[in-house]
């Protein structure tokens, strides 16, 4: 067993990223290629980048040591559905000279086990879309939220974004002068599209009241919806410099992930909550709204943060073949 | 003067009204037509709609009689910003012997008329969507959401669906036992589409949670957003029923619907509320609790609801021929 290897991947929208290591967790090979999502991408380009992480992660070993691997992709029920990705994967798989099966698991499985090596517990999180879930035995639960902007992702950064929009107007309704938050919100969507329109970026104040209401909902609503999540930074930046508006927007949205938490969640569950997503790793004023949200209704649960994906996905791998001290080893190893 | 008439058109989404009368509020001819909206039908389409209602409304007059004219209509700055519309409608009216001018005004202003003659006051408009004005000596002073379905419209329609969407979605994920209104949300969106989708009718309870929560996602992000103010009535008919769930919804939005006006009206302010949109016009739940929240801000203003949108343009037609006293009166004889 010593010279046996694991592979982990970790596939999302804008990168793929391989990491093959040993059992003991030492870091033998790591893979970079872009975006790799077939529902997003295309199956074969999909194929493709997850073909050039492989081999630079396998440029200086031999494929056949390694024993196990597993693939974190966001989709994955969609992703087994259909047949044209699958048969991409798993000739690409095989083209890298790997002769072990894989297993394909949810992001938020991976994002949960790079946060922890318990068993049982939830991970939360906030990104463009936000969303809940409970883990058992290292598979999938419960889930809450992830309903989509339309419905859903209460405290994403989509939620956030539209929120920035939405206070704005009523301050510009109400003729009340606009404070920081806002005056980003207009500069930035003023500033989004100053060739398409016949209104520019310096010429607002020229418009009447209702009329600067008007040019502010047709910049965002000519524009896909999602892209309010382009705005949450505006938020973030806002409560940091003691906006009020913002800073009600970011304990709003802490409270409705800790809501969408306690959905799916016992009271006193001791179990570790993983903060993950662009909006909760790392210390942002979110992630510290929702840590103090989360330790008055579960004071005694962990809550680490996401962090490597790719390693997560290899100790998922590994996991299987070791004892549970092992197992817990290895993930402090790797997750130092 | 006696002999003098006016004319008042009312054009909607879904009908052309029409009403022609006397200065002292003698109905000596009305017509119905079609929807009428250029925007929405293009302007010939718009214009033919247009000459049916006048046509039927001057049948048994004299038009060159007619001295004033006003048609309302929604969006009617766009409307005057396309020189096809405007040209259409200027020949129609021609078309029709029509000798005096008119004024085309918007459809909360006519909204306003129809349900109070004070030169200054507000309306509050729950549809589909929602708005909140205040009107100046007739004409349009202060603006209020009416930002749309993405960014506002706040307790319209839409907001009522949406909300009771999301309130189904939320105890599903908490497997919290669905109430009157959450299965009435779940039968409605699965009857919706039984034919272009392969989970029919009878068969949810055979998916597990998340997979009904996914079904019902998808049943509403296929289709066109605004479709989620098809889900208000069920929202007001599970009020009445009793279901503590709609109970809140409906709470919810009279508040938002109040805070709309708010944002735009000084409190203690004894003007006229006027009550306008399929959601608040005639006795309905909502509209009850949105006078109470009307009546805690301002107790001292009247809450008439809107009613007949061509007798309020024709009023408004007449208003500037007639002193106050007349045009008082002529109001009290239009709107028994």
């Amino acid at each position: 067993m010593s010279d046996a290897l694991v592979i982990g991947l970790d596939i999302g929208g804008t990168s793929t990223r391989a990491l093959v290591a040993t059992l003991a967790g030492d870091r033998v090979g790591t893979g970079t290629a872009g975006g790799g999502n077939p529902t997003s991408h295309g199956a074969e380009a999909a194929a493709a980048e997850l073909g050039k992480a492989l081999s630079e992660a396998l440029a200086a070993t031999d494929p056949t040591r390694v024993r196990a691997g597993v693939i974190g992709i966001a989709g994955v029920a969609r992703l087994l559905a259909d047949p044209a990705s699958r048969a991409a994967f798993e000739r690409t798989w095989a083209d890298a000279g790997l002769r072990c099966p894989y297993e394909m698991i949810g992001d938020a499985l991976v994002a949960y086990a790079s946060g922890t090596a318990s068993p049982d517990g939830s991970v939360l999180i906030s990104g463009t879309g936000a969303i809940a879930v409970t883990i058992r035995g290292f598979a999938l639960d419960r889930v809450s939220d992830g309903h989509g902007w339309l419905l859903g992702d209460a405290g994403s950064g989509f939620w956030l974004g539209r929120e920035a929009v939405r206070a704005t107007l009523a301050a510009m309704d109400a003729g009340r002068p606009l404070g920081r938050l806002s005056r980003a919100v207009v500069t930035t969507l003023l500033h989004a599209e100053t060739s398409a329109t016949s209104v520019g970026r310096g010429d607002l104040g020229a418009l009447s009241a209702r009329d600067q209401v008007d040019v502010l909902v047709q910049r965002v609503t000519r524009r896909p919806a999602v892209e309010l999540a382009k705005l949450a930074p505006l938020v973030i930046a806002a409560q940091a410099d003691g906006d009020p508006t913002a800073n009600a927007l970011v304990a709003e949205a802490a409270r409705l992930l800790t809501d969408s938490v306690a959905r799916i969640r016992d009271p006193g569950d001791p179990s570790p909550i993983v903060l993950a997503g662009g909006l909760l790793v790392g210390q942002t004023p979110l992630a510290a709204a929702v840590e103090r949200e989360l330790s008055a209704r579960w004071p005694d649960a962990p809550r680490p943060h996401a962090s490597d994906g790719a390693a997560a996905a290899a100790w998922l791998a590994a996991r299987p073949q070791l004892t549970p001290t092992e197992a817990a080893a290895l993930h402090t190893r790797l997750f130092p």
